[in-house]
């Protein structure tokens, strides 16, 4: 039998394992930072309608620069940040930010050039970043996990990196950055600077968005997500806003016809129900905030949280935790710097499951 | 207002142009080799239930494996190449076959790793070879667009490429492949051999799918599509059987959760309506053969096609015949060797609409 060793993989390669959580089958997942909460039978209902309506013309290829999509998600930024004036020629949209992500990396990096990110981040980053043979730098964040500016400054002026990421909320910590760090960064980055905003949505009030710097600044790309505020993980689509610049530069390397017609069309009758979607948004926050206060309260760490999880510590031996959750059917997540560990934050049953869990262990 | 030019791009990308022929409309397209028979109403009805039936759970992530949809898709080579036995793990899905060859670059070239095809053909090959900071090396045709056993060989030994590209049919040209070639290709290659098989289910009597070739060989990698004969270009579903130690290779650069919870449900509604989409291959060969022979008797030149189109010449100025039945509302693609046009196979009454346009310029 052939195995994977045995076969001419790049040399980097070797020795590397598949990125991902496990998919397990439990009654309370909390550890992938999905939306626990469904479409409504009427979004179920517009969604296949999308889809039969597409499906008659399924033997053409799907719009390749997916222009009604762009523009639907532009009248949303617009809406979620107004006066960035962003249009569809600001938005790009792919099959997941992940694909956005390497879409950039793939335009702007590549072999012999490097990407910075401050870690412990989104661990996608570093993963596509070596897909794409680009080198990967990591600038470290403060103890409080937040980024000082004049040590980011120092960072990207000691490793003049041609992607910077920086991630707001970032995960899997929750921590928001204030607009002046992103300032600074854009002043000092020689290449592109990525704000990656998958948890936008979820930030508390006084956090601006960093679609507020577009304007001005063609070396910086937001991305966005419907993974997670829009509940639509299995849609799998992200985006970002930027220069059109910037998606001139995507289409060299974007693979044609990326995104389907089917894809295209839920995504749009996603955006035309993002009221509803969206409603969850306070919800959450409103739980995430009471997990927090709730947490501290039993005398664990938890991180200031802006997104729909949070980092919560500190746990000498956290496999004893994340196992004993498990043992009792809530899966979190075991990420993030040791001795922590992430909850996705769920319904109001699924938080208290997970509470009751908890307590049992400590 | 900033350009593309003033964005700190790979250089190797500077004065490149975005892939993709013209999306222009027009009565009657036959310029992406799109199967021009629509689902039936019976379809479009299952894919909008497919749909909805998954849209209720859209907030989660899909099954990051696709498992369902790949013991469908193994299930139908089985009926497609009965004996090759292939199962689940033989079988890998993406965003179209364009992201399945990618995915193949990123595992097997990458940055000091070549790969090798026999041009004209398939021309996104070198273009992802490129995105993917893989060398592409060129190895001619035969006058006859067929690919000599004896010269590929020696084209393998002087390069040693880490992928080789095969294409059976091959497209611009429409010809298939004799095993003996992949036989001997396999036999010198030091790295993986791709046999793109886009066109496979057209093909005419008496050529076997490189499938058959599977056993035994686990750095032969053959590639399929929903595009072509499966008439489902919009949904965007390719997929490849291998050893299932290439799909633990894939696994390491795919992004995760690539494959839509939609896109698996939408295909899987395809794969299960497969007679009624392939019932459309005997009516395009048919007409493709009446094609080739039309032309032929009309004195040009045709190659022999085992595809859904036809490339056809000779034309000094071939952009004059392309635009000249352009203007009479028929679209075809100015692609492959000079003075030469490739026409896809439409309905009979596009392919007339055709022939009644060629016949006013000539």
């Amino acid at each position: 039998m052939t195995s994977l060793s045995d076969l001419p993989i790049r040399d980097d390669l070797r020795g590397t394992e598949p990125y991902g959580a496990p998919q397990l089958d439990v009654p309370v997942a909390l550890n992938t930072n999905e939306n626990p909460y469904g479409p409504s039978e009427r979004l179920v209902k517009a969604i296949g309608e999308a889809a039969a309506e597409v499906a008659a013309g399924l033997n053409r290829y799907p719009d390749r620069d997916a222009t009604a999509l762009r523009e639907d998600l532009a009248a949303f930024l617009d809406t979620d940040t107004p006066g960035a004036g962003l249009t569809a020629a600001n938005v790009w949209a792919a099959n997941g930010s992940n694909e956005i992500i390497q879409q950039i990396l793939q335009a702007f990096g590549g072999p012999g050039r490097t990407a910075l990110g401050f870690e412990p981040s989104y661990s996608m980053h570093p993963i596509i970043t070596r897909v794409t043979a680009t080198t990967w730098v990591n600038a470290h964040r403060d103890a409080d996990f937040g980024i000082d500016p004049e040590a980011a400054v120092a960072a990207v002026e000691r490793h003049r990196p041609d992607v910077v990421f920086l991630t707001s909320p970032n995960n899997p910590t929750g921590t928001a950055l204030p607009p002046q760090v992103i300032e600074a960064v854009l002043a000092a980055a020689p290449g592109m600077v990525v704000v990656d905003e998958a948890y936008a949505e979820f930030r508390r009030e006084g956090t601006p968005s960093a679609l507020t710097l577009l304007p001005g600044n063609p070396r910086l790309i937001v991305t966005r997500t419907m993974s997670k505020a829009f509940a639509m993980a299995g849609t799998r689509l992200g985006y970002l806003a930027a220069d059109p610049a910037v998606i001139d530069a995507l289409l060299l390397v974007r693979l044609p016809y990326h995104l389907s017609a089917v894809t295209q069309a839920v995504a749009r009758a996603a955006v035309a129900h993002g009221d509803e979607l969206l409603a969850t948004v306070d919800l959450l926050r409103r739980e995430r905030d009471d997990l927090v206060a709730w947490l501290r309260r039993e005398g664990l760490a938890a991180a200031d949280s802006d997104a729909n999880f949070v980092l919560f510590g500190t746990f000498p031996d956290r496999r004893r935790i994340w196992q004993g959750l498990l043992d009792r059917g809530v899966l979190i997540r075991e990420v993030g710097p040791p001795e922590w560990l992430r909850v996705t934050v769920g319904t109001p049953d699924e938080m208290a499951a997970f509470r009751t869990a908890l307590k049992e262990i400590l």
